[in-house]
């Protein structure tokens, strides 16, 4: 361990006092609630207000047509593909303080605490990625899967929002605020991603840990199936003549919590929703609709257990028929091993207990994945809550973190083409 | 098989042509559709019309503090406990025009070929039961139940509608319109009761038959089961660690479905309503409440599968935890032997094809069993469709339904004391 007295470091009061600040944009009267969600004037706002913080520290801000703002701390060899850092600044629509906002202002806090210090071989970019959570224009993640070529720009903007807003419609409003900053094309070669975000689950609050090496995101396939059967009176209809929906759903759930859910590869599998037809207590229903939500780590695990809930569900059905709807399609990644280890190593160098975790939630680093090296950082947060009021962070692991995304992008930055 | 000349015959063409009369109250505009609920201005202007018609007859009327309505013709010996013959008036909001309304008018029928033929020794009265449906006040049949006993007319005074009114202050208003009308105290001895109603199932157009001599209504049991579980992500929640209400929900229902809903004793048994919380396609489910609906016509049977019931519930709900109420325990009750074998006798000798029926709907007839012997003829309804505009029983069955009631109304009105 080796180091030198004009090191960069971490102002951990400054972070958190940023990262209140920024919490008071879309805050709702609730303590600790943010609804700050995906272009409105919050966001906006927001995008402003870290900006304005970046030009402090001698970082050059910039647009791309996705809503993707990039706040650029120019190297030595500005030629060099550049290390991006960050992750989003939209909310929920009852979200809290940290989901997001902490991934960016911890890299902001890193950009400046190495603004004020020596100089670095490659560019550093922090990046607030646009539309994450996906609440106001679904599907979520647009930004950064436009950024790494997964979706077009035309694609996204066709999204609506509840009120038929497009998000094209939105994008143009909100970029128009930022006339004065420079607009990017999408897409550019980088030298690595890294993400500091809230775990989202309770693995290091119980394990004790401030620091989660995460090894990668594991893969969700989602359905919705669809049982087609005939409404009956429950006191004249004999059973053997029924066409009951929920009796072929009661046979299908079955037969998938018992394989599925029990199978030894240890997959997550939900079904978190039902709606039945007519649902009145004296009648036979004669439809039934449910979600499946199936998740795992392994690529190859996923896909088997992905064609047992399809067969099953085909299987059991009869006499009703069955629809198969395949929603999402995810599958697993891995993050790469280099930047998982160099995490590790920096959590250890700076005596903060650390381990591996797995995300169950997905993120902006999925896509940053596809086209460059990625990695993340976890840190507790309470209870496992998020989405949430109560979401809390405590501040000290806020600023661990934040010193292990400067350690590790203090290496990255200094690395050969 | 012996006629007279002078023997009381139906008035097809005035039974049909009052009974289309009378669907034009609370007619909706959908055709054939009729919303004619209890104690409403709909149902009283269906009374006042049958009042009408009965006094034509020479029947005298009288409501009891209950809201039923009594059209009595008196017979030569007026001390002897009357016949009683009827069904009701009111309708479900979106009902038809024959459920209810066909037994009335075709006692008033009866009663009216009665009267302008010979002398009857006992008196017969036509009844139209207040609040059978139960869809303004439930639960229904509260005339009938009040009558025999089986409740309190202060009990069913508290029941209120959606609009937070009470059946009683509805009753008074009711009766107010009838000043001019006698009341009579609630109950009195009779010597029988016959009831004609469409069959609301399709036995009888499925065996070609145009009479059912109903041999009973089965017992049904239902209740409301609540399984209380744990909300989780589903992403992050391990499966051992769990306590996914609809998971015991799949475990419980298809444990029923395979011993209760396939038991050889061939009962009914339905999950017509599930309520999930909170119903979210990523989340654990924490709550689940259900409906079970079972009917058999035999008492011992219906408490051993009910006992099934309970019993499954309990064992299949860990690790969550599992409330069971009992809402309706409705015991089976078998008609009249000998009031069985003259509607079969009666139908026979007109040359009407008869069978016997088990009815799985609950009707007046049940409450009236438990005071005097009690028998009840159905008629085919086209398809088993009732409480729908499409409710339809053709006139001719109507007409023979009413001639069967007549012939076994004239036997019971000749009886000795």
């Amino acid at each position: 361990m080796q180091e030198t007295p004009s090191k960069a470091r971490i102002d951990a009061n400054r972070l958190w006092t940023r990262l209140m600040e920024l919490a008071r944009i879309g805050a709702t009267g609730v303590p600790g609630e943010v609804n700050r969600q995906a272009l409105s004037a919050e966001d906006a706002q927001a995008c402003g207000l870290v900006t304005g913080w970046a030009a402090e520290a001698g970082m050059a801000p910039s647009f791309d047509s996705a809503g993707n703002l990039f706040l650029t701390l120019t190297g030595m060899e500005p030629d060099l593909p550049p290390v991006l850092c960050g992750s989003h600044l939209d909310s929920q629509p009852t979200g809290g303080r940290f989901d997001g906002a902490l991934g960016v202002m911890a890299a902001l806090e890193a950009a400046t605490a190495l603004a004020s210090h020596g100089p670095r071989r490659r560019s550093l970019v922090v990046v607030a990625w646009s539309n994450e959570e996906g609440s106001r224009f679904a599907p979520g993640m647009t930004g950064s899967s436009v950024f790494a070529g997964a979706r077009t720009i035309t694609s996204i903007r066709e999204q609506r929002d509840a009120d038929g807003t497009s998000l094209g419609e939105a994008l143009d409003v909100f970029l128009a605020r930022f006339e004065t900053i420079p607009r990017r094309p999408i897409g550019f070669p980088a030298a690595g991603y890294l993400e500091l975000h809230i775990e989202q689950a309770d693995q290091l609050e119980i394990h004790g840990r401030v620091i989660g090496s995460v090894t990668g995101i594991q893969g969700k396939k989602t359905w919705e199936i669809r049982i087609v059967g005939s409404e009956a009176h429950a006191g004249t209809e004999p059973m053997a003549r029924r066409r009951d929906a929920l009796q072929s759903f009661a046979r299908i759930a079955g037969a998938l919590y018992e394989s599925v859910g029990s199978d030894p590869a240890g997959a997550m599998f939900t079904i978190g929703r039902i709606e039945v037809k007519p649902n009145a207590p004296s009648v036979v229903p004669a439809e039934v609709r449910f979600r499946v939500d199936l998740r795992h780590p392994d690529r190859v695990t996923l896909d088997r257990l992905g064609g047992i809930v399809e067969q099953l569900s085909s299987q059991f059905a009869p006499p009703c028929l069955v629809e198969i709807e395949r929603l999402v399609d995810a599958p697993p990644n891995a993050f790469d091993p280099g930047l998982q280890k160099s995490i590790l190593a920096a959590a250890e160098r700076l005596g903060h207990p650390a381990m591996e975790v797995l995300s169950a939630a997905g993120h902006d680093a999925r896509h940053l994945a596809s086209v460059t090296r990625a990695g993340m950082v976890f840190v507790p947060c309470r209870a496992g809550l998020s989405h949430h009021p109560d979401e809390w962070t405590e501040p000290d692991h806020a600023a661990a973190a934040a010193a292990v995304l400067l350690e590790v992008l203090g290496e990255l930055l200094g690395e050969d083409a």
